[in-house]
């Protein structure tokens, strides 16, 4: 008789936890008792709990939830040095006054640390994913390799820029695609279809098809822009963007707002989805994404923060209640959108809706490894009659006790292990006045839309 | 020469905070560097840091922001055991197949075990002070005793008590007014004018005014009542507490979504004050407290959760976010409501409300010594550009290292000190098939606002 060889451990076991699981038949559902083992930064099974799974590191997850780690589909993460500078302001005073006169100050530096503190902050509250669309993203892609989250980034261009504008945000996809162990993917970011003519939109659609980049780009973010569309250019932002080829590429559209019943046959027959910023949408005073509209037609809606200057945090649990709340709110129907539809946007959905339905936002064999374990024992979340309700409603960021990215434990017992948070408040403090100085009177663009 | 005799030592200095005041020609303004001074359950002082205060305990509060405890306007705090039970259904669904059969089950024993994990969960969020309306109100008061939580109290009724109802609310408010060393008030809590005729409003009028005792109620809850009310009685429901000679006596209304232009001059002539719990709103999509009529009315308008049933938490903090964040959504206008302005609301405004202006929701010589110390030194809250936006668009309750009432710690570094929540728990979890059972077909009421 010849031995069975022994396998060798694996490299993670979360034991004894309730796994938050998705099926196409079932939606999300939860499964009690189960292990889920990792190895190679890669989910190997999840599984009912029985013998001990020999590991190098086995984490004890009874009496938690564990669940995919949250997907921010539309961030500048480096705006938290931002965050509360601006308020009670209108749109237009808050980019021609505030926002774009202030982004004129950063330099490097002051974006490398706000990425890093945005990343704490991600860390800290579930995200394991970030699609972020800003300037300065070697120093975004540089923190995202320290901080051992996943991204997909693209560097913004504007018209106004010209063609290197492009050619700049295709470097920095060529370069940093497939970097920090695969965890850094790229897309092209042109801002929006009110900053970039058609004649660079059909420059990067073909870049994008050439290059296999996905394009992430502001869209139809409110009715009146939708409305101005038709006025100038006879179409919708949606058809601008069609009529520049861009739906031939896979797509990433930030809000959505003013999508109407006519852009849908084009979003359906389209790779794309929508990230939806709904805290943003109630401070802002605005309209939000027409969710019903998107789901009826397959079309995935992710959700997202968009940038901590306008809604004051990258917290996409907070996002993923107002998210919730608003739908509910605006629909005035309170039967719509239940707890575990609410869930589904906030990992399946969003993980397609940034093209990655495939290896992310689920916890199943052959998925990325990127989970968070939730403790749902204080007094905020007792008791539970249904745990996506008390998930959705009642739980915080704060419950987040555990954030692992690609295997590797990020948070543990709600310590950072990753980023020195105390170090690098110590190392903005100083730049703020500088930061937030508008007596230039330069600004990035002047905002029309 | 004789020594001056040194004073004796006070009972408790917060030292080096920056400290939430508030004046009325200067609202909402921030003291760095303060120390609270408390003795005999009072603040004695709040003045810049010098040389120690002699204090029997002394809290080192430097980098904390020290501000007024939260003050619940309007809950059902025992209803923390039915959160997350009755969800995505109508109004009418939600009290008519959920919430009131399953409230025919409460045991007294239950209500106090409900009432003690939400006191649990009112303190770990900032909460010092809360507003109850409920049955069982002598064991919410054992609670409220044992948490060294104030509160001010009423029990619950209807006409279908017959006159029983209020007398059993009158006994209890006589007997439980000044106890807990003075931290329990009382008033009468008639449910809601569509369930307690107009006989009934007029004898707890006249019962208030005898008792020298605010009256708390629902009231207006939703325009669609305000309608059906002028339908049925020729009059809105403000009116109708108004006939009944309610606004002689202190008033407290909960929710006031239906409140119209022409119920402002009765409102504004009385003793009143309006508790809105906004983020019930948004999740049951009905309209909101219209705030900026009643502060140009100068009517009070406090903060408030409601019970966790239909909001899923009693955390004011959260309220509080969501409070501004609606306000600025409803009004669609971004410069409507400051965050001193909402921080005005979920202090001074909610302790006017509740008939407590004069020793409640400021931190001032004379004041009951009610606050939190809050830690903003974490990633989401941070860099800081402006407090009060701060506080109220990126912390959470959460940031709350401490919470004090009447000069007693509750809870320090985020450690309850008077209430045990995993006893709770392990005793409420047998007891929940039997209190969410519906088979009896039994109801508390029947509604048909």
């Amino acid at each position: 008789m010849t031995e069975t060889p022994t396998p060798p451990p694996a490299d993670l076991v979360v034991r004894g936890a309730v796994v938050l699981a998705y099926s196409e038949a079932d939606g999300v559902h939860f499964l009690p008792d189960h292990d889920v083992v990792v190895r190679g930064g890669v989910i190997e099974a999840v599984q009912p709990t029985g013998e001990p799974v020999p590991a190098l590191e086995t984490i004890d997850a009874h009496g938690m939830v564990a669940m995919p780690g949250l997907i921010n589909c539309h961030a500048h993460s480096p705006m938290v040095l931002f965050r509360g500078v601006a308020e009670d302001v209108s749109e237009e005073r808050w980019f021609n006054e505030y926002i774009w006169p202030m982004e004129v100050n950063l330099t490097d530096d002051d974006i490398e640390l706000g990425a890093r503190l945005a990343a704490a902050e991600m860390i800290s509250t579930g995200t394991t994913t970030f699609a972020d669309h800003y300037f300065g993203m070697e120093q975004i892609a540089r923190s995202t390799d320290e901080s051992g989250l996943r991204a997909l980034l693209g560097l913004t261009y504007f018209s106004s820029d010209g063609p290197a504008g492009l050619e700049r945000g295709l470097a920095f996809a060529e370069s940093w695609g497939g970097k920090a162990g695969g965890r850094i993917t790229t897309a092209l970011a042109p801002h929006a279809p009110y900053t970039v003519g058609h004649e660079d939109l059909v420059a990067t659609a073909l870049a994008a098809l050439d290059h296999d980049l996905p394009v992430h780009i502001h869209a139809s973010e409110s009715r009146i822009q939708t409305k101005h569309s038709i006025d100038r250019e006879g179409v919708t932002p949606i058809e601008v963007l069609h009529r520049a080829g861009l739906f031939e590429a896979r797509l990433l559209i930030a809000h959505g707002i003013g999508i109407v019943p006519e852009d849908v046959a084009t979003l359906a027959a389209g790779r794309v989805g929508v990230g939806s910023a709904a805290k943003g949408y109630l401070k802002h005073g605005t309209d939000t994404t027409p969710v019903r509209l998107l789901r009826a037609a397959g079309v995935p809606v992710g959700l997202a923060t968009d940038g901590a200057a306008s809604n004051n945090t990258v917290d996409m649990w907070e996002t993923m209640t107002a998210f919730a709340l608003v739908q509910k709110a605006v629909e005035r129907d309170q039967a719509f959108l239940s707890a575990r539809d609410v869930l589904e946007h906030a990992t399946v959905q969003s993980a397609r809706a940034i093209g990655r339905g495939d290896d992310l936002g689920r916890l199943e064999a052959g998925y990325r490894a990127d989970l968070l374990l939730v403790d749902l024992s204080g007094p905020r979340t007792q008791p539970v009659h249904d745990l996506a309700a008390t998930l959705v409603y009642s739980a915080h960021s704060d419950d987040i006790d555990t954030t692992i990215v690609d295997g590797r434990v990020l948070m543990r017992g709600r310590k950072l292990l990753t980023v020195d948070v105390p170090g690098l408040v110590a190392e903005i403090a100083p730049r703020l006045p500088r930061l937030t100085d508008r007596s230039h009177g330069r600004s990035i663009q002047d905002y029309n839309a």
